[in-house]
């Protein structure tokens, strides 16, 4: 159990001694916390915290520690999550014909900065299926037009089931997923948007920053909610741009920004450094 | 004449041969081109041109460069403005109860940053009235009620003909110009907007981003035009914000960003490097 | 006692419980914590903890909190300091001829970004006196030479503690001070680098970056110790610039950099959000 | 010859008609300038000219317009260098054991992102073979220790001519080239210095920065040169740190901006947007 770490997500109304009271459960237990830290929403009196503590040393083991939290938790009408960072999601990448994300997604992947596996790639395209089994990745196809989209979306369900995936990322994947999809996925489908949102929500946002003369554009990393573009947003970019750039220049400039800002959010959803407040994110970082 | 630059801005359809009939004429005349930029804008075969060069030593005198001109103009069917590097253009700054763009055009002023002369601070609340008057410049107060408004408009604009006003800048003023006070003014009205347009265009943009939990927030500066905050964007810029980032923290924020980012749009401005082409700007940096 | 916070800065060796003990401290006083943030560092298993609470309902006056935590801090082996959020430190401005960062101090001020009151203008030249005098701030000339320097700075150090100045702000303070006036104020003064530390120490850095032809500058806020341009960094922040800019033209954006760097890491300090740890800061944003 | 471009890079003292004289010469031959940019150094009254021209409809064949262009060159004393947009240059990545950078080029070109052709990656490890095989790119293994370093270059250099390469992409290689391959390629050598130069030159610049406490880490792409580290530099970007960041974050963080500054640098070269001058670049952007 060396080098394991237990990690708590709260949220709960405000009230006195709430850090005192967490703080000392894991001391008590002879815990040592390495990170921790908390916010306060004034506007609706909310209280959200992140702790993050040495199992190694730790009198509970990992399996008793839910039931030995859950009295402190019940008393303060707690929400909670607990997370242990030797856990390795599973993602599933849906991607269309940009593999510039996918790309890098895998790329970050082998260099070790996430802790997650890769499980499956998934397309309306064959674009993709060259690159992931270059990689040695599993590469489904899910053709979708007009007719058949809920249709190939259930079989994409029971395929997301059948790998145990724990997350699903969408690294410019061009097709609107339905609500029945997200809903079994809540808060695990995380999106980037290419544009710095709400600007030029919808799509070809590019075209729509070149049209109106924009002198910077931005991308978007966010999960994916019922409303198209309106999701909590986890990270943001942006990169200036001229009148000289013609809209392939911002793509292409866009491709770095999308790249980063993707990286940037799966990350921090993968350390369990985002808690959803409503339609915004308190992101521990 | 020692010192002084003379500058054109060119715009008209694009065809071989522009660049170099432009820098004929000069060279013809033994100016000195010390700097020169052109664009040529694919969507509509547009081409889009700087000149500047030096006055000492060129051939003809500044009055007689019109006529000069006027023949090679003409053949290339251009839109043309000429302007001279000793010129001080006469500032109105029209402002309402928020200070901090004021103070800095003040500062900037009194640096050297801008060559202009700032002939009158204009608003409708009297907050302004102190500091306009420490740095010795005139304050007019013409308060704007549902009622009065078309009136105290035209007596704004008698003011500022009067005052030879060349350029009206809006440093945080809070009511809407009417068309015909902008049609006096065409491209001659720069406004700051306190968000990255067009995200959160209309009032109270600092709420909005809180509310929707952007992580960064921004600035733009622009040309005042019929439709509200779509007037061509001549600079833009951006600051990150978190989720401990209350309202007032963000409006901190961003008056250092709105500061700077029209600060920047007005010395582009001043400095004739900006060229409108519809709702988008060229800006020769 | 209203709306008072109290605000403890912490560093001392690692250990478990820290956080438990010193949140227990509070809310078995019945107080309220509204933010907390910590950090160890690894290096040299040391522990950083800022932690705010409302005196608002806390069972201890505020000159009985120093007794009553002594025995913890003692056991914990702290250093420790506390401050009260309504306490309004006295600043001395430092000024040479560059007057943009003074005029910026003083807009904040009187646009209450800052908690703090400057008490004094202190400048080698007299280029200050009339802005310092237009604002009502008192406005100090010790012109300095190469015989008179140790003599200057004795009356500078006796007027300060005449005027009981708690924090010197360097804002563009050409002179250095000796060791002994930097002893008087440890960690007490900081200073506005017009460079991005370490690149680019010493003098006339603008001109240093523009010879290196480097695309980016920088400015830094720091606490000025000993070794000159080698304090602990609170602050920094960049801008680009390109081989069209000449030294004027770094100097002016430098400027601009230079306003808000100081400006954000005077209110770091002001907010007690900065801890200094060896030649590094904790800065607990 | 449909949509292949002409382009003239030239440096040549500063006199009156320079762009009257260049941009006569195209227009003369019927060529249309697509893009056009010029800069003055006032430094050493030296002008420098970035000229690109439609080869459709040009009146010289690609091979008759040096001997065309030389007279007037002469004339104006000018060094100038004539590239066409059709040349894909053949490029050698040097690489050691961090193989994000040399990933990332993979990617980009594959995207189309640059004209060029990876025709070898050479290493003094391992590490790269499976990557660049996975590619279909030839991988060289040139293992380096301290007795053989000459030896290993003279081979290197021998299979750099075999492959007819003309550009050098130090794309995180961990050994100094010697004076004798660098003359091989002036200018041909483009490095990815891990650090915001002239900060933080030599080994272990990560390190550095951690140790120093900056706020902001940087990356560097630059010409090599005979002097470590102070070759001219292309492109320069940055990215905020916090005390939270260990090394190995700031690592993490840095390999993006690595990956984006090298990508930047060497794009802009492809372009032949950059001009040497002296120990800085002209690049025109």
């Amino acid at each position: 159990m060396k080098d394991v770490n237990a990690i708590l997500l709260i949220s709960c109304p405000d009230s006195k001694g709430i850090v005192a009271q967490i703080s000392n459960f894991i001391y008590r237990h002879d815990g040592n916390i390495v990170h921790a830290a908390q916010h306060t929403s004034k506007d609706d009196k909310s209280f959200f915290m992140r702790v993050e503590w040495e199992l190694n040393g730790f009198a509970l083991k990992r399996e008793e520690i839910p039931a030995a939290f859950a009295p402190l938790a019940d008393k303060l009408n707690m929400k909670w999550d607990l997370y242990f960072s030797d856990f390795v999601p599973r993602i599933a990448v849906f991607v269309s014909r940009h593999l510039h994300c996918l790309h890098d997604l895998i790329l970050r992947r082998s260099m070790g900065e996430f802790n997650a596996r890769i499980e499956a790639v998934i397309s309306n395209h064959t674009d993709a299926r060259e690159l992931a089994q270059q990689f040695g990745i599993k590469f489904y196809h899910f053709p979708i037009d007009k007719d058949n989209k809920d249709r190939q979306e259930e079989k994409e369900l029971k395929l997301l089931q059948d790998l145990n995936v724990d997350l699903v990322v969408l690294a410019r994947y061009m097709q609107i997923l339905t609500n029945k999809f997200l809903a079994c996925y809540p808060y695990k489908v995380i999106n980037i948007h290419h544009s710095f949102l709400p600007a030029f929500a919808g799509g070809n946002p590019y075209q729509q920053a070149y049209d109106r003369g924009v002198k910077i554009i931005g991308a978007t990393g966010h999960y994916a909610t019922e409303k198209l573009d309106e999701g909590p947003i986890i990270a943001q970019d942006v990169i200036k741009i001229s009148h000289r750039d013609e809209v392939a220049d911002i793509q292409m400039k866009g491709k770095d920004l999308e790249r980063i800002v993707l990286a940037r959010a799966l990350r921090l959803h993968l350390e369990n450094k985002v808690l959803v407040c409503g339609a915004k994110t308190i992101v521990f970082e």
